[in-house]
């Protein structure tokens, strides 16, 4: 199959991360969805594409796009939470659909300064406090 | 500080990228260095710009250098040691230069499915495996 077929296949969001994490928006490439998890303030983008796993696989024009996108949210994200660092990945071992990771962190944050992918159990967010963290990024977006 | 007086002051290497991984090239903008560590194929491009710990601090071309980069180091790397997946990340939590991990993963790794980072202790290459490794990935560079 070309590249061209491959992205005009309808694009089919992987169900786990459809179950963990909710939509915020759609931006040019990426759906930009929230982590259901109020541990770390917690993004993902992941490219409307579909079957790639590895953002190599993408067309030329898609990589430039996801590389202004993560960093346009990334800053954001800084902004909106005063993290003293943003956290971005793309690992894609359990979840093969890529999908990037943008995250921010506070010293002395669950497993700081370890990485926060696998450890312990999401904790769902409480009160509306998940409105307000993305009211705050989507104005600083 | 301007971004331009930034970008031209002297680059130096932080202090443990230098003790923990080794030149392998210079690219057009970052050092492409191997870790001394043969539990996984990983690699690290770091940014020749003094004083930048996020990727969104770079220039708009320095960013799209890092993702063009970032995505040749990693299909090499893909291609050179066909893993099953690759994970690229730029965390800094511990180091604050910015630098971009470059890791073959695959099934039944020290803690696959999780991360690499913060697992373990490192474990240096023997008997020139290392050098192996860098022939087959600078030839599918």
């Amino acid at each position: 199959m070309s590249t061209e077929e491959r992205d005009l296949r309808q694009f089919t969001l992987d169900e786990r991360l459809e179950r963990d994490s909710e939509l915020v928006t759609v931006l040019g490439l990426c759906q930009l969805r929230l982590m259901k998890d109020r541990r770390w303030p917690w993004l993902v983008l992941v490219p409307q594409r579909e079957g790639i796993s590895e953002i190599f696989e993408l067309t030329p024009l898609d990589q430039t796009l996801l590389t202004f996108e993560t960093n346009a949210v990334a800053a954001a994200l800084k902004k909106a939470t005063g993290a003293r660092k943003i956290n971005v990945g793309a690992l894609g071992n359990v979840v093969a659909q890529l999908h990037v990771h943008i995250v921010a962190r506070n010293e002395g944050d669950p497993n700081w300064p370890g990485p926060i992918w696998g450890h312990g159990t999401p904790e769902p967010y409480e009160n509306g406090a998940e409105n307000r963290l993305l009211q705050t990024l989507i104005e600083a977006l």
